[in-house]
């Protein structure tokens, strides 16, 4: 992943500011436009051929969601970039994909960067990148590659479902957003369910080393999730207070909620990354509660047998004038004698709540 | 735990914005509906079998509290919502039993979401969803399930007691929250309890590795209280600078007061917070004066014997030319010679301040 | 002292709010009511039998300060209450002595709530709630028992001592505020010097599980006085700033000066706690440290006696064929093997340094 | 590199202010000046022999880039200074290359001194100071030596690449600082990667007391890296709130863009820097994994080989009635009988899963 | 130390408030004043006999700097005080030594105090108070004993150098407190050259548990120093808002610049102070990786002989049939399978890297 990311910075490093150059990987071979566009009374949805299609969309009264997939094709980017006025720096921002959640303000539109966050088949997080730009009529939506979070909007679009075609594309833009926080919740949940798996192995008695480094890339995820998310109720909030024609006041409610939403991911976060931290302290305290019974085991062992090892070598010895060496019983007497050391030990052991 | 919330979420992923969509478990098989009505001289009580009954209440002069126990019965709610002309959000958030503490301000009411916390018959902390809409003569109140928490309340208005018959909604509004504040306080009294137990079973010397458990579960449960308690602070303290019709200056003093408990309460958790993260040291230290006196008795006897039991295999040796093997005291003088040994130890490991 | 803080509570959960409830434990059988009534000229000072002779105290032009014993008196309390108008909310919280230090704003007067404290014969810390009302020509005084902080100040109206006499209650309210917060130094010198003894302890090698126990109490005193101190900057920076006129301009600068006072204490109190919060850290290290030295000499002795004890097994051999048993100097060479072996060991030893 | 510090601090103590006195080590023989002049329609770029030459460009229109390496001839930049009506407090701070990034505000020229990063090839962190004086149509740049980071721009400028030909001072600046801070990305990649490698090592089991010094250097090599970078944040929106006649309303766009930039690396160092901080956690449970491992492996072994040994010795003793030292078989039944326990232990401890 | 302190605060509880009582130690037999009047033209400097003597100064139209040395002669500090017309509770202050450092603005003058830091020759920091009290034309300077700090500045003042001459009393305090300020760069670099010391020594193996004292007392030097410094910066920054007629415009510059020099200061003590903290988790794996080598030994001598001493002892039981006993070659195969199993053993331990 470093080198990934050293790449990318490399080729931006020392370009012209405003310079449109993509950073990701993904460069799928084709780009795919899309226009949904509706109004009270009807919807229209069509894929398009090529960016000059969107063009009349700038100026229909309708309100017009133009969605983008592969940033690759910065050219196309550009054309329409330049079509809708849209700033330089806002297009180089959409292509470079290691931006932070974000909004800027436009006289004529707003531009707003977040991440859309899942788990991939290998139970790795996923950050992509997903940019807007809002205008008076329209929606620009850009996205790396193809993906399903959308879904749910085409059909509420399309059958008229719920408030969003009686409203305005500040509206749209809530949807869209609020797609996206919404599988935020899943991805925690994956992390919360990650750390109580840990929890109990642990528990259970686990100390190999390998925990180490799973702990640590949890943590590093649990970072990584908290970078996406938490500068969006920023975002949020810069919406809320926004006082401009883009976004209308009754259209603000539905945006503080996206922003509880925010803050309740944020506070689940910010524990999973307290009890993740603590996580260290159980291992380190399983691990000395380990050892600390090897040692007992040893200590018994040595207590016990080292003592009794010595009598034994005292009658071994080879003196000539040993008087017990001779006398009928001394044998048994010293069996004697060690079975009662070795029960005493025992005793004391027991007391001591070794055993 | 985490199956559940994660069920609830899913429920909920992929929603129009505004469905209104019950996220919890209770779904008691009967609403109940009661609704409370007084004003100086006097106060009616009644249960109401059907929600339409509710909807004279918005048009009397007299004060209203209206409360409903059983969030499952959603259609009930809504036509509640309608006839009062409450924001779809709202609704939505009173169903959704995983709503944050909050206030949210509307042109004729306010909506105020806040957790009710007791620990259950397994010491588990329970924290359940109250919600309260606070319009000009009447508040309504949303519980999941019966509680008697409000017992004391009912009993006042029949009686007359205190304040409450001659006062608006608004102060009505500030007792049931005071009721709930009030609960607060046994819940972390009873944390404070579990924290003194753990210090004095680790003081006594427990290490077993449960501990680690016992004590993360006792962070999970400050962690979740403290999540119930702190936003509230914040709710209240924009009651009291709510600057409309719905809140009389003089019963903000009332406010303040139920703020000033709040401070207490999370003052108190924040302590308990320290001790508990302070716990684990505690008992890391622990662990490490047992190991170490574990290595002691160890050290000790194996310093004693080892050296005695190899002047014993000295003279076990087959050697034919040992002269002392054959002098007639030998015996008795090593007899000496180990006990010297012994007591020279035990004097040294006493001096270590081992022994 | 959970139990104690328990029952508080219970008393509470449930009242009327505004409810007039003692909540503490020393129920003095005899209130004790004392006014002190002076101005640039002259000075009386009273015991008073009833609380109703407090009464006329309200429409003297003289400054009066009136300083009640006793806190279970609620009787007593509340007709002086009613008598100088004042809010039953204040009320409760001058007999609820689980308060934080805080000040509330009246029209006609303001009340402001501290803690006094001290170390009791047991080292232990008492903290104590001292309550005052501040009108325009008088200062109450409400305290749990009677004690002896105020003495000077009584000396000082007697005798004219200082500028108290030609100032107004609000200059009263001042040095007797002063007074207390005086005391604070000499809490946190103790503090200090505990502290410091444990260091000297650890130090000297005490590695006993009861320090865990200490210092764990030694948290919770600072943390209790942190609580009782902390929140007091916030009560005399608001006096500071008050717009009203109960406090004149001039008597500002004194308040200032028990903020400075108040800031350097949280500065000592925050510097202990850091102090305190990193002497587990110490303990830990000479925890292990002594393990380290324990080892060491369970390895040296074991390093150096289980091989010669091995070369002395070797010749304990009943073998038939063992020439070296036969050779006449055998034995002698063996002990010099071994004497090598024991000086090379030492010298090993020595070299690492764990001699 | 505390000593050359030292020497810096005392060079200054004891001076007048405003005393221009160079606090660096590189002094380069040579003062190198450059003069870039450009406007819309064309670009002169001139190496100038004395500091006289540079006085001109103060008066012309054009935009003008002076660039200083050698902060050593002090004499050449106080004449500069002068003539540019530069205060003595900036001279003082672009020669004493201890600053803090900041920006200073004056009536006719802004002042800012940030830091560049790199990496020498012995990998250590260098920070070398530049500092930038902006008037209406010039900007001065005062480097230590030479440095290869505005090649780029020299080029872009030549031959009119980019919007900056047609720009004004304020964005020759914003180019120059984003070159600067463009590199801070090449930096924190580089410290990504040697982090990452300490896993890896710490991971895979080294335990070598050099981590400890290891892990030390990196933190500090953060520390050096958030210093140089984290008060630049601050610099950048005091430009961005800049009200003044130097920085036009469309330059602050750019501005913005670099604070987004930095905004990001600091969000990256304090990952890193959390990251480090916990693997000091990780190296410590190795650690004590290995002695958990060290410690099974001698338990095992004495545990097993100390009750055989004694076994062994019983039948060593000299008694004369031992009847078991009589029967033909005793010999190979006690082999079984070791072997028996030998097998035992081996279970035990196979259960205990320490084998 | 606690002691000193401890009488210091006695001293002044229950002392009227205002009490003008010196807290410090030293009680100089001699107090030394000293007056510096100067303006554009010329300078004088006299040593005074009496307080009385500096009355004059007070209506001089040039700027004065009378310095006063030794604050236990607080009868010569209230005559002055009382002749300025000085506020008693800023005399109070001037004399008690345990001020924070903090500005209080008053209608005639400033009064600001500070600390000064130094070493001892005992290595030890000594932090002394000196007060400034700015008047229109006057600057009073309060110290405990005399020092050598503002020497430069007598000098400065003698010959005319710098600007000083020509301003007015605000950039006489300016330059005091420069004087002082300038001298936190050398204790600083002072305690950053002690850490590093300790670094090498634990990373040099030293583990003693002297340590643990050494490095807890350099904590407590950081704190102290802190605590010097960190209040300063609000005093400057007070300062630089000050909008009176004592500080001049053009002045504030100068003050920024401090303003500047104190940032560095505490952003090299904070850097410091985390570099502390976590040296003691360096002192805890350096003893861990001491212990584990320990342990190393131990298991390694204990493995390889503990069997090889069983072998020995299975020969020397007295069994009457044991077959090997009498085979002639048995004695050298046996040392054949001896020399085997330590070979074997050793190269177990070198695959496991303990050797």
């Amino acid at each position: 992943m470093a080198k990934t990311r050293s790449k990318n910075y490399q080729k931006k490093i020392g370009q012209v500011p405003g310079s449109i150059i993509y950073t990701g990987e993904k460069s799928s071979s084709k780009i795919f436009i899309e226009a949904i566009d509706y109004n009270k009374d009807q919807s229209t949805e069509k894929e398009l051929e090529t960016i000059e299609e969107t063009f009349d969309y700038k100026y229909s009264d309708s309100v017009t969601w133009i969605n983008l997939n592969g940033l690759s094709h910065v050219n196309d980017i550009e054309k329409l970039g330049t079509h809708f006025e849209i700033h330089p720096l806002v297009l180089e921002d959409i292509v470079n994909i290691s931006q932070r959640p974000k909004i800027d303000e436009y006289d004529d539109y707003l531009f707003v960067v977040l991440k859309m966050l899942y788990y991939d088949k290998d139970e790795k997080i996923i950050s992509e990148q997903v940019s807007f730009v809002l205008g008076k009529n329209y929606v620009l939506s850009f996205q790396e590659a193809e993906g399903d979070v959308f879904d749910v909007l085409r059909d509420r679009i399309r059958h008229a479902k719920g408030r969003i075609r009686s409203m305005k594309s500040d509206y749209l833009l809530y949807t869209l957003m609020d797609a996206i926080i919404d599988h935020y919740f899943s991805v925690i949940e994956t992390l919360g369910d990650k750390i109580e798996d840990f929890e109990s192995d642990i528990f259970l008695g686990n100390t190999d080393n390998t925990i180490n480094k799973d702990i640590r890339d949890l943590k590093k995820e649990i970072l990584r999730v908290r970078r996406a998310i938490f500068p969006l109720r920023e975002v949020i909030s810069r919406i809320e207070k926004y006082e401009g024609p883009l976004i209308q006041k009754k259209t603000k409610t539905y945006y503080r909620d996206i922003y509880d939403h925010l803050v309740q991911v944020s506070e689940n976060i910010d524990i999973y990354r307290e009890m993740i931290w603590s996580l260290m302290d159980m291992y380190m305290t399983t691990i000395s509660n380990k050892m600390n019974e090897v040692m007992k085991v040893l200590t018994i062992m040595a207590s016990i047998f080292i003592p009794l090892t010595f009598i034994a070598g005292i009658y071994g010895m080879n003196f000539e004038y040993i008087p017990e060496l001779h006398y009928k019983y001394s044998y048994f007497i010293l069996w004697g004698v060690m079975v009662a050391i070795f029960i005493g030990m025992i005793i004391y052991f027991k007391r001591k709540k070794w055993l």
